[in-house]
């Protein structure tokens, strides 16, 4: 790409990224040089047509709000949950959504007039990672939401290994006693860490759940204290099995659970760090200095459903930005 | 590389590739082409001295073997246990051969007048396994041998990860509650399923531990029968974590456990299967069907090695081969 395109298109073509969770779309504009010129969210519609529904007018809605014509919006790029088929855009078995089974990348594309590209929201959310703590190597994302799954990035693409299933730790199961999973297995990791199944272990009703049982657990309470330790022990486990198999050099952490902030990132550090002293092996992976929290709302998910929407090389987003 | 060229190496020039091991040295002579043409096997040396020796001897007994003269050795590849820098060819804490630090490619050379190149042996190993089953795309080798460890291979490449702790995940650890490794971590993936550990736990004296617990397993042992099954849910563990975290396509199993035949896949199988059984999540993975054994016996270690040696891209053999 020239200077002069560059320039060009600066003004006027944005790339639209959305992040579309259980209740929210989180939706950014980027500028060709990686800028974030717009952020806006909002409520996810349920069902297949509701969905496209508040897809396409969020978009429109985001363009208003960066002060430019819809028209000037040159690619949508849509990280959504469930099993994703990147070459047709069509979306299967996202059953927080509502949906079973839905040609997403062509229906807003018809209803937008731009192309369209749709990627599982994990792996979006990898890839806007690295690119936004401007990672070069490799390094895993790992999502600590109501599940537990981890997207892989090496040298700025995302890394599937052969059928999609690279970086999803959180149906390894590290407890042949552990509970049961909503998988089927026993002792997954996100069974320990997931906020769906503390919050199912938990059974007291609240908002927060997983906020409410660190919080119970600072006061004491017995039952609450083991559900933190499994958490920052699940935590620690996915973290190790992404080293010790796929060897990421950097972990960041992200998901809804990062609400929890320091308290989070700190924990597993511990537990990694517990580890580390009873293992020389371990210690030698310095596994507490490669892990990081992404801040509560950070732009990462959908800036990086803007890259897979672009199709642009990380890497030239990050020599850019 | 021309075809004159092809025809003029084959006769005279031999890449040779040492797979290095506690016991034994298993040497191979590898034309241009990807044929071996010679095989040997010597006991290795114990200690740094005596290593560099058996190397360099088996070397010339090896060309001697094959009828061609020792200066006819176009290169030697190394496949040596612990810890090996690849960019200097030094080894580290190689336990089991007596050598704490050994500059291994820099001994040989000046021995052999050849380019030596040293690679982890199970890192040898997978390349090595990768060529000779013609594997394309991702796979992993996964030697259950005294210790556990995997080595990854993609697209004809050894996947080294960031620090070089790609497929160590021997020491995942399964269960919180297991047997103490000897990595001083606990429930580690190879205390299940690690010749040396379950030759710990069986503790009766024999040449064949392992065989013997199957054997006592099959009389109705219930200590045996709990081994049995620690072996096979531990080696399944493993290629759950290499499929889940990095989702190689294929994961070949080799190492020294493979004496046992068929009796090892099958019981690996059935343990997948088992899981499986449980989660559609893993049905759907079908890591039944993606696993192999590596015949015991496979000169795969040294071949990989002689592949390393001569620094030669996998598709390069496997396209001739």
């Amino acid at each position: 790409m020239t200077e002069a395109i560059d320039v060009d298109l600066a003004g006027r073509r944005l790339r639209v990224g959305l992040d579309v969770g259980g209740t929210k779309i989180d939706a950014v504009a980027v500028t060709p040089e990686g800028d974030v010129v717009a952020r806006l969210r909002r409520p996810t519609g349920w069902g297949a047509e509701a969905v496209v529904d508040t897809i396409a007018s969020t978009v429109t809605a985001l363009a208003g709000e960066a002060g430019i014509d819809a028209a000037a919006v040159s690619s949508v790029g849509i990280g959504i949950p469930g099993l994703v088929d990147v070459t047709t855009g069509r979306v299967l078995h996202a059953v927080n959504l509502g949906v079973e089974s839905l040609d997403l990348a062509d229906r807003v594309a018809d209803r937008l007039r731009v192309p369209v590209h749709v990627e599982n929201d994990v792996k979006a959310a990898a890839l806007g990672a690295a690119a936004m703590r401007e990672i070069d190597g490799s390094m895993a994302f790992l999502n600590l939401g109501t599940g537990v799954a981890a997207g892989i990035v090496v040298d700025g693409v995302i890394w599937r290994g052969s059928r999609g299933t690279a970086g999803e730790v959180g149906h390894l199961s590290v407890d042949p006693n552990g509970r049961l999973c909503s998988c089927g297995q026993r002792g997954c990791i996100e069974t320990l860490c997931g906020g769906g199944a503390l919050a199912r272990a938990w059974a007291v009703p609240g908002a927060l759940p997983v906020l409410d049982i660190l919080d119970a657990a600072e006061r004491g309470d017995v039952g609450a204290r083991a559900l933190r330790a499994d958490l920052f022990n699940g935590a620690a486990a996915a973290v190790r099995a992404l080293v010790l198999s796929a060897d990421v050099e950097r972990v960041i952490i992200g998901g809804g659970l990062t609400a929890l902030g320091d308290r989070l990132l700190s924990g597993i550090r511990t537990a990694l760090q517990a580890g580390a002293e009873a293992s020389s092996f371990m210690r030698s992976l310095h596994l507490d200095d490669r892990i990081e929290l992404l801040p509560a709302g950070s732009p990462a998910a959908a800036f990086g459903a803007a890259l897979v929407g672009a199709a642009t090389p990380l890497k030239e987003i990050v020599t850019h930005g």
